[in-house]
């Protein structure tokens, strides 16, 4: 049995892994930290998990940490790595933010606009992508769970690009999420009737998660990739469909493709190639830990679309951080994340 | 374990059904039916089945019973009684469709426009609204499954009848449903743009549920009542949100009604007051199988205001159904049905 | 040609006003107002409006209204009455906030919470309910213009009382209402996230429109009304629905009701009897200045059932405000306001 | 004054035809038709239509001819090419169906699935993309109105091809589209349960727009152009929005496109480069005849990325087929097509 600690609990992704760990028989949550919201009772924010038997939110200063031995970590980029750097020996911690997920600390700084703080924890931090990392994560003390956006990008890439069937110098990456990737914050582009009945791409050449695709696409391909990423904001709760243009290497087909994603994911229980003559929706995902993906014929020569997509606060965020938490500590990786996907 | 026919897969409360069901331990599905449907694999009909390792769809005539002991019924209202009337003795049944929910045949001919198929059955049939009918359940063969606009009004307003709290000759529901109660069926009125962003009151005066919402309601006040009953349909995949507007006898006030309810429901794992302060919203519970209810103090003196909410398709369909085959076997009431709102 | 200021134009109903008023031939838009967003071009706060010309937001302080004859004030409930009786004589004033709908400065102030700051003017204000005060609106300097809730329930029920042909003491407006009458400030509860896919009751028997209500329904029955009124939040950008249930008077129909109504709308351009057969829908009437009626004969003797629709940025707020702009001035009443509902 | 047909006014295409005419001073309806809704009333087809006084519908066999001199054929793809044939010589035709867009019958062939049925008649036919045929559309007596896709992407992209700074053989077009692209027609697919909350790409590699798509950029380069164009399916009432991935001419920067754009449509009333600064969004077009477009660095050498939104039933349908009807008979183009949109 764990005890758990969620700092940042308040957000999106902290509910959701309130949400997912009330299903896990070996985690007991122990502390919800929150800091606008610090002392009021879990249901008064929200009131959906009103007859859960939650602890009350703390700040998160001073929590006492000697009955906890693992801290899921929401809290806002830019102030986690200083929170994490604090924190004892004895814990083991999965953080959801973006602190760590990129080695580079430089490239975290062009991109983020501040040094790092905790450079050297950055060293030993593992970018827990889970199909693609366990061993590493069974060992980690800090897991930097994968941004939403560049685990959709990455399940189909990866294997992709190792095994050298399309070229690494032309990936276009047009990404569609659902709001809650923005957060609970109150910001007035937010709001229900500015993003009711409408879709925008925002961040056009210049979102934070490109760098974090191309860090997992480089290490890949064993070559420098840059990707071109447009996301877009549209009328969705949750979710992100990725749809991937690709140029084939000369001579290899779409089926040299689904081939590869085939075997590289045959016994993965969360990362799914459609079955044939189905598209992938985030209909087949919303509030699963799944990504399924499939894999088109263009009609131009030597092209493909890849179609990815992921329930982003799952997969793309708690689901993940919970599939690492059952790596790291032994559990059967599909523990607590073996609900069907809630369809309609 | 207990092997299990679904008559009616295709639909949505057919889908419900194995999404609750594949978290059951001790039901295995065997047989999924569903008529122009019958030979596609589950997941040509719901991709977001897709992994679920589901038996093909086959038709409901044809099925060898022999090897299954209970059967969810999901078929249309009107086709069902000579279905279930030919089934062999030694399945039980529960059936989602109105077809056995209303006790006097009559009622049923003047509301459904047919007589009744299988009056003999309908004597044994007991109505399912779990929590006022846990010991007739356990015996019963056949479980008539509650409607879900009748689940939502009368799990509260019946203790407060049974208590002669509130007059019984001045009863307005007025409620607001998603659109997944209209069932898949391809309607021009279901389009997504017919529905999205806006409502519409239907069946004003005379749906079909007032009659069952009604038997209810005068078996728990001892005698007849009559209620208006308005229907709304509103751009939402799930959930019942019922205001329901009460005289009070009396002498009696809100804090009656709400300790009323506080002491009917104290032990009850789905029905459940709001904490105070909280205004009960469909988001609560959406994808569970809560009923939550709160009483308000009205304006105007001697009335009050009560808001009940459900999941049309869990508490309104098929996670009672669950419920009640929890009950008929002895299992935990809240087997399958632990899940915590998926919200947002 | 009127010469115009709008104040308050960055909120919801601003840019409304902006909208219908570009299409008027005898109306210019001179000055535009915001707080927060002065200084900005208008299509920085609202960019649908990037290609109407239009001047950019100044600060309401400092306005010149020496070129200006006509004031549009959409400022927030409580700042206006000190910011309206501070402007010049020479100007005519349509007030879209609530600061100036209630006669009785005692009642405002139970409601509102501060005394009013301007209680001389308000004797002078005419309450804008068109179809109603035409006569006085004609010769009003300032008309305050009524609430969405407000306008959607006085409209069918304002001639049946005057009629005498349902109860007084026994209304009950259950009204759902979309999201624009939050209006535009960042507040949680307004998030997509928060308000997709469910729908939630809120200020239930104490929200600020009954006593608006009741104050027009009181003059139109010659006897005090109180009305119990509950508003409901649900996805929708615009649209208020309100479904209402009344008591006819001894030996009256809804044949009579229906009757009553055609007759007092028999020659308006807005406020319709809908075609025998159709519902009213908030679809009817989306983008219009259009308010639709229909009265439903209950199940139960001697009550009936009224739906009423409107778009609650146009008739009931910027549209009616444009109404009343045409009757102040002598312009044929639907001058700018004769657009067919945008549906789907 | 001009005497309107309506052929197939039933659909989407055809209500929205009678919401911009009926804004038309020169425009008077005369005729509506509509197969299996003929008898009817048109408040009993379209609610939203009951208070404009037009003519029931009819069936399109038997339509008296001799009063009309304008027709509109909203009629379904393949059906349409026997109906227009048959017309009198008298009147001028817009066809709104795809079946006189594709100049090369045998590309018609290969796509829709037969011969096409009046190929003499396709010779006379002009492409009605108003910005890039207007003085062939004063003179035609049969325009072939764009499809709402390929007026999404043309219009940025034929000033672009023609002036020769982006590549021809490297387009990828991502376009996201409104349900009511998919008509009215009552299908399991445009279900609101099944639509809302999601998104799906839809007609991978191979959607009839392709080529008509082609054909245009084919005609601006001078050489074939082939496209990547992947649709995708999303929860939203009206609009598209087309995120473009091209690769510059060497040497040529974004600011040539962005120039060559602003300098192609400087006059234009309908098509508009967004200023500095704003992100193209449906919201901005929502019901009008707008298309706004955009040029956006990318991080990669050499490419851009360009988004382009319409309202689809307007500017992608009805309102281009207004814009032509002005331009064939002379009236100021932006007749009846001057709304501001609707937002929210």
């Amino acid at each position: 049995m764990q005890n758990i600690a969620i700092l940042g609990a308040s957000g999106y992704t902290g509910a959701e892994l309130i949400r997912i760990l009330l299903q896990h028989p070996q985690a007991k949550i122990r502390v919800l930290s929150g800091e606008s919201q610090a002392g009021k009772a879990m249901h008064e924010v929200y009131p959906h998990l009103a007859f859960a038997g939650l602890p009350a939110l703390v700040p998160t200063q001073g929590i006492d940490y000697s009955g906890i031995n693992t801290v899921f970590c929401c809290l806002p980029h830019g102030t986690t790595q200083d929170v994490i750097a604090a924190l004892p020996a004895h814990v083991r911690i999965i953080d959801l933010s973006a602190d760590f997920r990129l080695f580079n600390v430089d490239t975290y700084a062009t991109w983020y606009g501040h040094a790092h703080k905790a450079p050297d924890l950055q060293k030993s931090a593992v970018y827990g992508l889970t199909e693609h990392a366990r061993e590493a994560i069974k060992k980690a003390r800090l897991v930097a769970n994968p941004g939403c956006y560049p685990t959709s990008a990455q399940l189909p890439l990866v294997p992709l690009l190792k095994a050298g069937l399309i070229a690494q110098d032309n990936i276009i990456i047009d990404a569609k999420s659902g709001i809650t990737g923005a957060g609970r914050a109150a910001k007035q582009g937010s709001l229900f009737a500015e993003v009711n009945d409408g879709i925008s791409a925002y961040g056009i050449g210049a979102h934070r998660h490109a760098p974090e695709i191309e860090q997992g696409l480089t290490n890949a391909a064993g070559k420098d990739v840059l990707v071109n990423f447009t996301p877009h904001l549209m009328p969705m709760n949750r979710g992100i469909l990725s749809t991937i243009y690709v140029s084939l290497t000369k001579g290899k087909t779409v089926a040299d493709l689904t081939a590869c994603l085939n075997t590289a994911y045959a016994n993965e229980p969360f990362a799914k190639v459609a079955p044939a003559g189905i598209n992938p929706t985030t209909h087949m995902v919303r509030g699963t830990n799944l990504c399924v993906m499939s894999v088109f014929k263009d009609r131009l020569e030597g092209r493909a679309i890849i179609v990815s997509v992921i329930d982003n606060l799952v997969k793309g965020a708690s689901g993940q951080a919970v599939q690492n938490f059952n790596v790291m500590y032994g559990y059967p990786e599909t523990t607590a994340l073996e609900q069907v996907a809630l369809f309609p």
